[in-house]
């Protein structure tokens, strides 16, 4: 049996509350923790539609209902938000901490299957095979009507994590998402570390390979990306112009917005995250 | 000369600028911090009218811009905000961080007048007499239209501001403010470490008795409280009901508003920050 979520702390917030959960993973082997919000509608007994956040290098299960200023909208479009942790925790595995960009911190939301991480570092079947089904039973979640959002190394995971998981999620979208791992410094790190160095093996957790290699449209509702333009990660680690070509080559309806004057920051997520929910509430909803 | 404003990052953000800021204080002789957010009508070139915000213990000047979710208000009603931080830091005063509700983070925005404090904490002088005048001089700030908030420790800051610099602000609110500092133990610890052992020298820092003190309403456009039931330090602490009956006696209107479930936090701010910024917009634009 999977063992339930345990709840650690509760805040109301916008006639809602704000809750902060902890499960001892089976396939991560370790307690991991995670933010869910539940709107009015859900604390009233309706199951709701949730959305996945996956957040970026060195943030926490924290950064999402702390920074992102979602559950406004959220309490009011009758979405719940579900933001877990970025990584493991407390393995002690040698040099998980000493890099901000790998180990701790930095799970890239895949499983990983080289030593010494692959015990341990498996958050996409954390958050697919094991999480996602708790919530929809322990939690007032419709767990059919699920999107999927992520800001940079989460936009990563979101983007290649619906992509790997047709049928999982309903509707996508990202903010400043890293598009193609396999062709940056921070993707190529991970993927190495956690994947190996045959570049082979990489390809199936790349959104733009992944998008590349579909045969039609995966989401045919569109999928929102914001990006900022004043981002200094853009040019050199998210690459969304080949993400874009990936979506016109496979009929996939993308609204790309760049931004001018945004930054790669939660300033930049909480200007636009007002627009993602409603993304994501007109296609599970309507 | 006051020694100007230093802009150390700027943000885009809901199409103005989230700021922070290094100024030398002259009254508090060291470099204090400050967050300033521009809504768009102000990097137009329009002076805008603009909300002081005082956090609580332990917090600083990043707290509320990346907690509050006041941004995108203020951005469509074009009210600045800023946010300084919560004391001197740096000063090096034996024993100034061993306590987390007295010295660093703990400033209770008034001047001390007891050794060791005396000579920088000056929070007070520091934010009415120089920072003030410098926002107007320096940004696109209207100096005659300035509302004061803020929370807990911060609250008390704004009450007890707000009726000792009659005619500075035109608005006044709070969340969970702490109402009668000297009848709490975070107020009395606070008062004899920078007052000193007499009572009769904390009267003036207290915003119940300064309320109690009036002869007519000091603020005839209302002020709003708004406090959680499920607030931790209310019963102890925050003795919003004394206030209540000041305001009573003096003929101020307030309206106290009691929540239910909320607890002392920011996802409590957050829950109510779009009532403040227009409860103040009501009276510093109309």
């Amino acid at each position: 049996m999977t063992p339930p979520l345990e709840l650690l702390s509760t805040h109301a917030c916008f006639g809602g509350e704000q809750r902060f959960y902890r499960q001892d993973s089976v396939e991560i082997g370790l307690p991991m923790r995670l933010a869910v919000y539940l709107p009015p509608r859900a604390l009233a007994g309706t199951p709701v539609p949730a959305l996945l956040y996956l957040a970026g290098l060195t943030c926490t299960e924290e950064t999402f209902p702390t920074k992102a200023g979602a559950q406004r909208l959220a309490a009011e479009l009758g979405l719940a938000l579900v933001a877990p942790d970025t990584s493991p925790r407390g393995a002690d595995v040698p040099g998980e901490a000493d890099a901000w960009d790998f180990g701790v911190g930095a799970g890239f939301y895949l499983d990983a299957t080289q030593a010494p991480w692959k015990p341990h570092w498996r958050m996409e079947s954390w958050l697919i095979a094991e999480l996602l089904p708790l919530l929809a039973q322990q939690l007032p979640i419709d767990g059919q009507r699920l999107g999927l959002f992520g800001h940079s190394m989460g936009g990563h995971g979101a983007l290649s994590l619906a992509l790997r998981h047709p049928g999982r999620f309903q509707s996508l979208s990202a903010f400043a998402p890293i598009c193609a791992p396999t062709r940056c410094p921070w993707g190529e790190k991970a993927f190495t570390g956690y994947l190996g160095a045959d570049r082979a093996t990489w390809s199936a957790h790349d959104a733009t390979e992944l998008m590349s290699a579909q045969a039609s449209a995966p989401y045919p509702g569109g999928i929102l990306i914001d990006q900022g333009l004043d981002d200094k990660f853009l040019a050199e680690q998210l690459h969304p112009h080949l993400f874009e070509a990936a979506c016109e080559t496979a009929g996939q309806p993308l609204t790309l917005r760049r931004h001018a004057g945004y930054d790669h920051g939660y300033y930049f997520v909480q200007s636009f995250i007002d627009d993602h929910l409603r993304h994501h509430a007109r296609q599970l909803i309507g």
